[in-house]
């Protein structure tokens, strides 16, 4: 089974580009993403709270939390 | 050719804690990845500066500047 690499975000424009960058560029051989829209999946903010994500864009990748560039807060989107 | 991504960093945990995961994480055959160590390589910190990074570790990919998490701003590596 691949690693798991989830990405969080909330639709934003910010958001829209690290996953087309970032998201986009990791090597989809090795990790299995997923891809989570806070906005429209509120149920799953206390799990991106619980792994350490403070806002979005996020990607949790190999146990580590990678905010980049910021979009919103977690707070915001609760 | 394959299109470049650079990744600018200065050495900090944050910083090898970005490129061990998104860095790895990027697929190469789709990526020529160029990792710069700003702190060795003072003279490049005008080119990232140019580039739109204003701290490290930042990911430079496809146009977009993408800071992932904080270590140090640009400004403290000058």
């Amino acid at each position: 089974m691949k690693p798991k690499a989830i990405f969080y975000h909330a639709g934003c424009p910010v958001c829209r580009s690290a996953e087309s960058a970032v998201v986009g560029g990791l090597d989809r051989s090795r990790f299995d993403v997923e891809i989570v829209h806070l906005g429209s999946e509120k149920t799953r903010v206390a799990e991106a709270e619980k792994l350490g994500v403070k806002s979005v864009p996020a990607l949790v990748l190999e146990g580590g939390v990678f905010h980049i560039n910021f979009g919103a807060s977690l707070a915001d989107l609760k």
